[in-house]
Formats: C-alpha cells, sequence, structure tokens
C-alpha cells in the first residue's frame, strides 16, 4: 500500500512532503498520513485524485483528501466560562490554528462582549428540556447555512441530543475535567477537593451518543497540593483545559487525528 | 495553638528548624508539622514530651512525637514483578530512604534471588482463599517479631484482609495504576490500550478496607501515544509506579504525610 | 521569632490564616509569611503595626506588611507580541490577578487595539539609542502619576536602563525563553533547532541591572521533537511564557515571593 | 525514495512492520527508519540487501541494515555513582534493553560488588592526567575483545580523549546534569542551589571531542523549589538522570536515532 500510494504521487508529480504511518497491533489496521506538494504536478488534480482513489479501492482503504487551500470553517459552542473560547480566539488570531470562525452559538448572553470583541456573530439560544430539539434544529440550519466543518464544545454546558451527534460524526469536539480516580456526580472538583487528589486534568475528545466516551484526542493534568482550596483547582482546571483544547483543535485542523473504532491515532 | 507550641519548645530550649502549617478549609481542622534540634534542651526530654503534650490536651490536639534516631523498619510485600522493590532497595542503599529493611514478605518465590543479593530475609507464604487468614496470621507474627513500623506493598498481587488492613492503619502503603477515564475489571493496561488513553499514571495510597480509595499520598502519570504497544504500556507504568512509590515511602518515612479523614496532608 | 509574632498577633485579637517558614542553610536566613485575619482586633491596626514593628527590630527582622484591601496597580510593558498580554490580561478579568492594571506601556503601536478592548490606556513610546533616557524619563512619570506597584515585561523587547531597574527593584518581572544549554547571542530558536534540544523553556525573574540573571521565581519547559519547525518551537515558547509569566505575577501580588540575595523564596 | 524503498521491500516479499520518515526543512535531508519482517522473503537476504544497496547508492542515500537476530554488546563504564548503573542493569534484566552487558569498566573499585552481583565482569583501570592515554588502550583492546557496539557512561567521571571518541563515533553515551539557566565551572548543583533554580534536567548525547555537546538523544527535568537542600538537588538529579539515560539506550538499541550533523532524529 506505502509503495502504491508514493508510486501515484510520485508518478503524476507530486512531491511527498511527510508521511505517517502506524498498524495497530494485533489487529493489523493500517493508517497513514501523507502530506504532498501538487504544485508541479505532470498531470492534474482530477487525474491525480482519480488514479488515488483507483489505489485505495485496489487496498479497500479508506481515503481523504484535503487541500491546504480549503480553509475549514470553525464554530465554537460556548455557555458561561470564557477560558476556552478566549484561547481559542487568540490562538486563532495569532495564526496557531488554520481556520476561520464565522459562528459562536451559546445557550446563555454573557460572552456577547467577547464575541463582539473579535467581530464574531454571536448567537444565543437558550436551552430548556422542552425546547432542546427545537433549539438544536436552528443550531443546525445555522451550522449548514455557515458551512461549518467542525464544532468545538468550549465548556459548553449542554449535553447535545444523540440526532445532533450522529450527524456530526468526529467533527464535534469536547472538553471536559479528568480525574484520577474518576468521580460520577455532580461537583467534582469539590469530590476531588475532598479526596485530596494530587493531579487534574482535562481530556479533548470526539462527542459521541455516550456522553464524554468518545475518542481521545488529547489529555493532560497538573499537580494540586493539599493547599490548594476549591477555587485553586478550578483555576488550575481552566489551565490544563484550554491547552489541552488548544491542542486537539490544532491537530484535528491539520488533519492529523485519524479515529477507528473507539480510539484515535494522533500523527503529531 | 502555633504560638504556645512554639513558646514550650523555645521555651525549653529546642530549636524550630522546619515548620509547615496547613488549615483546612472550610473545615478548619489545623495541621502542623515541626521539626526541631533538642541539643540544647535547658531541661530533659521528659520534660519536654509532658509540656508538649499538655499543649496538646489544651487545645484538643492530636500530637505525635518521633525521633530522628528512632531509625523505622519496614517489611516490603513482593508478588513477581520486581521493578517497585529494586527501586526501594536502590533508594534505600543510597540513603534516600532512612530505614530498615529487615523482612521482604512474598506469595511467590520469584525474587528470593533479589532479596538474598542484599542479605535480606525474604519469606515465602503462599495464598489460596482457603489459606488466607492463617498466612496473614504468620504475617502478623513475623511482622510484629520484627518490630515493623511500615508495610510497603511493591506490586504485591493479593488483597489484604480487612482486619490486617485495620491492624495496620496508615501504616500500609500501597501503589497502582490509574488510567483517565478509570477502567473497571481486568486487565487495565489492555483497557487502556483499546480505549486509546494519551497518559498513564499511578497512585501511591494507605490501603484501607475499600481497595484502592485510601487516602492518597501521591500521584504521576507519562504520557502514552497510540504507536505504544501493550508492553510498552506496562514498560511506562513500571517506570511511573517506582518513582511514585517512592516518593510516598520517603515522605512517610520522614513524618510528612499526616492523614484526615480520607485525604493527606502532605508537607513535602 | 516564629513564638513571637503568633504570640503578638495573637494577643491582639488576630487569626492567623496560613504560616509558612523556610530557613535557607547553611546561612540561616529565616523568611516567613503570615496571613492573618484582623476583623476580631482586640486593640487597632495602628497599636497592632507598632507591635509587630517592635518584634521585628528585637530579632533584626525585615518586615513587610500589605492589607488586601490594598490593591495594588500594575503596568505592563509590551512590544509586538501579544501572547503574555492576552494572557495576563485574561488572567485578571477572570479574577485570578488581585489587580488593578491601569496602563499599558509599549516602544511601538502594534498592540493598541488589544488594549482599546479592555478599555487600558495605552502610551507609545518609540526607543532608540539616543532618547532610550528620555523615553524612560517619561515612562517613569506615568508610572509615578499611576502609582504602579509592580511593572510587568510582557515580552517587551526593550532593555531597561540601570537607572531605570534600581528604581523600581524587585517590582518589575521579566520572561525570556530558557533553553538546555544555554545559547548565547541572536535568535536562539534557530540555535535550539539547529542543536536539536529536546526541550525549550522560559523563565520569569525580577529585573537586575545583569540582563536576564535577576531572581528566579518560576521556570518550566515543554517537550519538543525533530518534528518541530522553528515556528512550532515558537508556537510552543509562547505557550510556556505566557503559563510561567502568569504564574509567577500571581504569587507576586500575593506577596509569595521573598528574595534574598539573588534567589527567591516561594510560598506557592 | 519511499516508494523506491517500499517496492523493493514488497517485490522481494518482505512485510513492512513501521516506517517513520523525516524531512529536515529548510536543509531539505531525508532520514527513514523502516523496520520490516522478512520471514516470508521470495528471494534470499543477500538478494534483498544488493537490491536495497542498489536503490541506496542511486539515491546517495546513506543505507545502515540492522537484523534484530544480532543482539548489540554494550560496555557501561561507571565511577562512584551507582544510580545509573542499577538502574540500566534492572532495565536490561526486565527485557527494556535488548543487548548483552559483557563489560564494566571503572576507574574505581567502588562499584565491583554490583558488578559481581550481576555475574558481569568488572575491570578496574584508574586514571591519572599521566596514564590516561595507556589506560584508554588497555580499554580500547577489552572493547574490542568483546565486540562492543555501544559504551554507555553511566556518570563516568573521566573525560575521554579525542582519539577514544573518534574510535567509536556515534557510539558513545554520556549523561549529565543540565541546568536554566547553564552554570559553568564545578559544583554545579551548589551553583544552582544558590541562583535558586526552579527546574533541574539531565541531557543524554552521543560523546563528540568537545565535552557535553554531541547529538542530544533525550532530556527532561524535574521540579525543584526553595526547600530543597543540596543533598535534595542531588537526589533529583540522580532521578531525572537515570530515567534519560534509560530512555537514549533504549532508542539507541532499538536503531531509532538517527544523527545528522549535531543534531538526531528519533523515531521514538
Amino acid at each position: 500500500m506505502v509503495a502504491s500510494l508514493a508510486q501515484v504521487l510520485t508518478g503524476h508529480g507530486a512531491n511527498i512532503l511527510d508521511a505517517d504511518q502506524h498498524r495497530n497491533e494485533p489487529a493489523g489496521q493500517f493508517f497513514q498520513r501523507i502530506r504532498f506538494d501538487f504544485s508541479g504536478l505532470l498531470t492534474d488534480r482530477g487525474t491525480l485524485e482519480r488514479a488515488l482513489h483507483e489505489v485505495a479501492q485496489r487496498f479497500a482503504m479508506d481515503l481523504q483528501l484535503f487541500y491546504q487551500t480549503d480553509v475549514q470553517r470553525v464554530a465554537i459552542f460556548v455557555s458561561q466560562y470564557d477560558h476556552c473560547l478566549y484561547d481559542l480566539l487568540w490562538r486563532h488570531r495569532s495564526g496557531e490554528l488554520r481556520c476561520e470562525i464565522p459562528l459562536i452559538i451559546s445557550n446563555r448572553p454573557d460572552l456577547a462582549q467577547v464575541a463582539e470583541h473579535m467581530a464574531i456573530p454571536f448567537v444565543v439560544l437558550p436551552i430548556t428540556p422542552e425546547t432542546k430539539l427545537e433549539q438544536e434544529a436552528k443550531e443546525i440550519e445555522l451550522l449548514e447555512r455557515e458551512k461549518i466543518d467542525l464544532i468545538v464544545m468550549a465548556r459548553y454546558m449542554q449535553i447535545l441530543s444523540p440526532g445532533f451527534v450522529q450527524r456530526f460524526r468526529h467533527r464535534i469536539i469536547n472538553i471536559h475535567h479528568s480525574f484520577l480516580p474518576a468521580f460520577a456526580g455532580g461537583r467534582p472538583y469539590h469530590q476531588a477537593a475532598e479526596r485530596g487528589v494530587k493531579l487534574i486534568g482535562a481530556t479533548a475528545h470526539y462527542a459521541t451518543e455516550t456522553l464524554d466516551e468518545g475518542p481521545i484526542i488529547e489529555q493532560d493534568v497538573i499537580r494540586t497540593t493539599h493547599k490548594d482550596s476549591i477555587n485553586d483547582l478550578i483555576r488550575k482546571g481552566r489551565d490544563v483545559e484550554r491547552s489541552v483544547l488548544g491542542r486537539a483543535v490544532r491537530w484535528h485542523l491539520e488533519h492529523r487525528v485519524l479515529v477507528h473504532e473507539n480510539r484515535t491515532v494522533v500523527f503529531e
């Protein structure tokens, strides 16, 4: 497979810039990410694409082709917490995140001013158990109108309905806190403080129907001590959440994350 | 309290070398560790002790006094894995762990040679469900004969009975792997690999009747990637387990760990 | 000393909330930070202060008293890079940094819009070798008019003159990148890439006359690999710089940093 | 190149298990590590080798072929410190390091007993400025007699002569402590304590004629605080040194480290 794809690419005049492979033992699935420059193409884009798809078919490969000129469009979902939103917007401004951000959706009005400063449309769609599906329908309409490729739940404090999640399979990134050991139930920082954990962490993952159990993209932790009040834990949690989410979004935008079953291969 | 204790100590000619305090908000318990030099004592040890206990009683304090000349005696429990045992023995040799290690107990004969090399008595007490209590009775006899202060479960693959644990309350340190998220059931490294976790960790804690749920002393993690095979995860797990256990044991031996309810204060 | 101070405080009805001590062996200097609540004072603030200063004098202690109601005033110095500025402003907004930020000074106009968004006065004072002292005089005038307590050099790309630094001794915090090994000369990220370092770091320190050699407040590193381009190194450097600077500024504002000779004691 | 090599391998019936590539921008050197299984070879080993070398020659590639059945032979050089030696021997026992260790050379007798326990020949060759070259000649004789592939300086406190180093180019791994900032001169831990550094680190690198400046294989750091005495710093240094050295040696033995000019590509 490696040889065939490389041959097709070089045969058409494309220049392989980077290639990463991974074989998932013992199951034996094979994953590959190739970044190539086709400015010196001997044929044309259509011919190359057909040739690549022909190889893919021959080996029963799942092939995805992305062009760097096709800038992805990202919608950010938020509620009242601003740390992840701020961080994503700053990373976007700084050029770290190659994307457009034409839409911020929130179930609350709190962060309107942040969006306004960045001149990004901010749509408030409050959600109650009764209005959830109706409001989600409006969200979907907005997302489709804006041709959104990726949804980032930047501490969006609502659970998406299964139908919503399925529609954007592997295109919704969520961030949540993680503890060793894990705590069930509400107020996890309070539980963590009571249990005296020495680390708190965050996990970025693709949203699936099962809350917080989708394929993990990135994780990290930060040390805590007995001196940390609940507020200190929350503060430390913010720092680790925003940096983990930032990396996960960047890797996704650079097509570095391949999903297979419930796990990811991240060609970092 | 701080003032009263300090006054008693200095009044008797003791010299405070280190003092750490912690107030556990909002409950308001107060924790303090004072290390003092009493070589220039104006009175005598007995008088000082009585005066300290008098202050403790006045404030309903729980007071513990340790003398650095009283070297603690440690028993190590092992099974077939040698990484934690090796590491503890090396740290002991290097002077990191101020203690004596007069006894290694195992339910298997595998590591007899390691003990022999270090000239430490190695007692094999195999355990079956039927013989558990009987064998534990023998262990207790050995531990008492050797005046053991601390038991370190260095990957001892047996669950101690509630009676055994209660007898050595806050004097048994256990190490176990930790994952984000946690995995129930057996073969956790296999589960972690299937779930594609990006971190694996270890937790050192005091053993309690509830398996793996005692007060946490120390935790740490190590990064993993999709490239890590199960063997790689196990190797990384070994590294993080032994360093976490080494710190927990050192802190305990230096009386840096105070336990309150189900959490610890570690005056690191 | 510990006993005397504690006695004076409790004798006047103040309630000690936190106390940290450190003895600097072998030199033997003693450092202490006490946080107390004086809402139940039996005397008055003036009497307590006089009593504390009396104890300080008796033991030749260097005493500093701060009231939490006296909110410190911070000026941020910037040039063209926005990552540290953005991060400080977000931390300020989020309540992490208890201070006022009434002034941003820059030698360039680039970041005016960021300041404007936060409604903070932004003063541009371009610097050339010829105008340096003259412009610094204007800066000092502004800083004094605004009663600035702390200057944060948030990637300010100018070297302050010795006179300026001396005027704000231990009240200027600077951030710079750090490498293992260190690289002399310009373009350190390029040098780091050529040398293939596996870690890049950042150091926050008080500015002294000797560039980048003042007392270190905080340091951290981030892993790099051969895959990281110079742009990747710069991106990673931004992340570690802003988090290290954020911690250093917070600790300073909470009076957790004591300086002795060329090192700090950080009562974290 | 990628295509040609892959084609030759698959054409001869070899099965590519892993492949890593790296292009060193902007210089444009290309690095590749391919691990393949040739149990199903259609031709024979000699034919495959000739075909691979032919491709290498065509593209002016530098090709190295290793067989997993060819177990490398490692000599460890030590002086008085045992932490790195102990750790390497334990990792070897545990199966982490696929190699034979038929020789330990020391300039001091201190660690003879450790070697004896592991039944590894231990040769003491004391070194003075006058005897250095003469003793190194004896070392070389021993190394050649034992067909040593890799020398690990596990805290060997002697500087190797340029002639010795050149003879084993990229086959000597050294470990040394690293600080931010770096300290020139002796007693670096004392200097680090005086400067109040917040991190201490270790660097594993290939030895070159210029002391401590060879290509870096791995680095890591550990946090320190003002509470750490010089002994604490040395203890922490030991922990980071041994884990960094362990990783570097493992990567080298698995042929994961490619050296180009003064930097490494580590296909971790």
